[in-house]
């Protein structure tokens, strides 16, 4: 972060029209907003685009979700047809929501708002060996940088994770598990809700996937092509270039969580352009939110992924960074301070 | 609420292509929603408008506060030339800003998106006596629900409630100690942020109000008039007309909190149509919270009052009707539901 312009941001606070400290975590948001951008004020954060990077996982045959693996294709045209969550939460917040194939087993259609990057058909089972080769895990985040660039080419100034892939959760909290160290039964969760027969499969699925990989932290793009899917290394290439990029991202669920814990393992300073958008239910959620030392701005019990989280929170981002450049100082408005 | 329409939201929930529940506390405001509006899905709570009463208080004479009691009039000049907290929030989530000016000592102009509704110049110090006359508190509560007919006539689906008053927190601590039956020390706050020393003060000044004057929860107007503020009479008036109109009301902090239980004291059911907006740092907000039932959308550590912390619910509130509104169900996207 730009020191200068964070220090102008606090001092700017302390001189608003408001008590000091009273905006409370926004305060933090707009002071990291201008530090990112080197001015202060920022620019605002908008518009705003989400990225909603979609793949298929191996692991799925393990049993780990209720879902057939089919469901990641037919969301898929449920986003481009405009039916999902993620589009009714970008169109009332004013998003833009941009579909990437990075690794779904069916062929999908070359249609607008769709954007053909798929690596592989899905992953393999990272239960019998790495989900990925390194160069596909490469190859995926390089795709996800290059979205970044190109959605920030078109005049985006906020960028939103999304992600949908049926048996992303496992992917997530073996990737969680990996990077912070915690055990497979303190960062799985029930994804979009399973039983507990299967989520106690679901746990020593992650665990046979660490077993069944050489987990390396200090080899981030290894540890992705074991244990991650191809949208966690396109996310975790995706905030790298909003990072490089200097453009505020703000991250989704544990999917997003999973993938920034790679982001910043790679590069420590992509953590400082990344917002917490929102708490999911997850578990590993959380783990890797304490890990990143990030706090999320909402919290509401959301479990659904697509982008819808940090959507949510993308008014409450805006506004942090509105209030920062619109709110009169007590000298301009003429009101008195407080002894 | 209307039951048909509330049994409509849950069975759409569970048919939206997204796993049950996976929307959180959101489910739980599209349902209220429809149950207000007595349709599913509701109209969309849009547009919004809120409305920031403000008024002075005789306790001010006490010394509870560090600010001095003409910011209250200088900073309805800040809301009405743009330079608040609060119309930087209004601005960025598109929500109309209108001060209702219920108890200003001082003389306001005459000017557009100022309300004169002064019913008079401040209230009495609450430590020596009632605050208001009856009477007083009875046309404040009117005139807001005045407000609320008047904001709902000019074509307005949602409303927020906002307030300034310097040492509003000090009359809101003793509301809601009044009608929870808890101590003053455990909902009086640091308000706009005051030292050790004043803090000891002023639950001091709280407990001073409770007996001074004798509160009985039974008549919730005589509450009001014993140690509430012109506002938050108003406030109670105009929650109550929302929910007689059937538009929900998204409430802001510590003071829409004290009013709420007034209004809610006095017609039960007005519950139904309030959203908690914001959860604020003052103890008491908490307290009341707990009391109504009702749990926050956002939790950032703001303690502003002005409106803002409704503002910033304001997007979530309408993504969760949006989402009711316009997400495919499984059948129509042709998307398998999961076993």
């Amino acid at each position: 972060l730009n020191q200068r312009a964070v220090e102008e941001a606090r001092e700017r606070q302390a001189r608003m029209t408001k008590p000091a400290g009273s905006l409370g975590v926004l305060e933090d948001v707009s002071v990291q907003l201008a530090g990112l951008a080197g001015e202060c004020p920022a620019p605002l954060p908008e518009p705003a685009a989400v990225a909603v990077f979609a793949a298929d996982h191996g692991v799925h045959a393990q049993g780990v979700t209720a879902w057939p693996q089919e469901v990641t294709t037919q969301m898929v045209h449920n986003f481009l047809a405009g039916g999902a969550v993620v589009n009714a939460f970008a169109a009332q917040v004013g998003a833009e929501v941009t579909v990437v194939d990075v690794g779904v087993v069916d062929d999908l259609p070359a249609v607008p708002g769709l954007l053909p990057r798929k690596i592989a058909r899905g992953t393999a089972d990272m239960t019998r060996g790495p989900a990925m080769t390194r160069l596909q895990a490469e190859y995926a985040i390089e795709a996800g940088i290059e979205v970044a660039r190109d959605l920030v080419a078109a005049g985006n100034r906020c960028l939103l994770t999304g992600d949908m892939g049926i048996a992303n959760t496992t992917a997530s909290a073996a990737l969680v598990s990996a990077f912070t160290g915690r055990d497979a039964a303190e960062v799985t969760g029930r994804g979009t809700g399973v039983d507990d027969a299967v989520y106690e499969h679901k746990v020593a699925v992650v665990r046979a996937a660490l077993e069944a990989n050489r987990i390396d932290v200090s080899d981030p793009v290894g540890v992705l092509a074991a244990v991650g899917g191809l949208e966690h290394a396109a996310l975790a290439g995706f905030i790298l270039g909003a990072a490089f990029l200097r453009v505020p991202v703000v991250l989704d669920g544990v999917i997003a969580g999973a993938a920034a814990l790679a982001a910043v393992a790679l590069a420590p300073d992509a953590r400082l352009a990344c917002v917490a958008g929102h708490r999911s239910s997850e578990p590993g959620h959380s783990v890797a939110l304490e890990h990143l030392g990030l706090r999320p701005l909402v919290d509401l019990d959301l479990r659904l992924g697509e982008g819808s989280g940090a959507l949510l929170a993308l008014p409450l981002v805006q506004s942090a960074a509105r209030a920062l450049r619109d709110v009169a100082t007590f000298e301009a408005a003429g009101v008195t301070q407080s002894d």
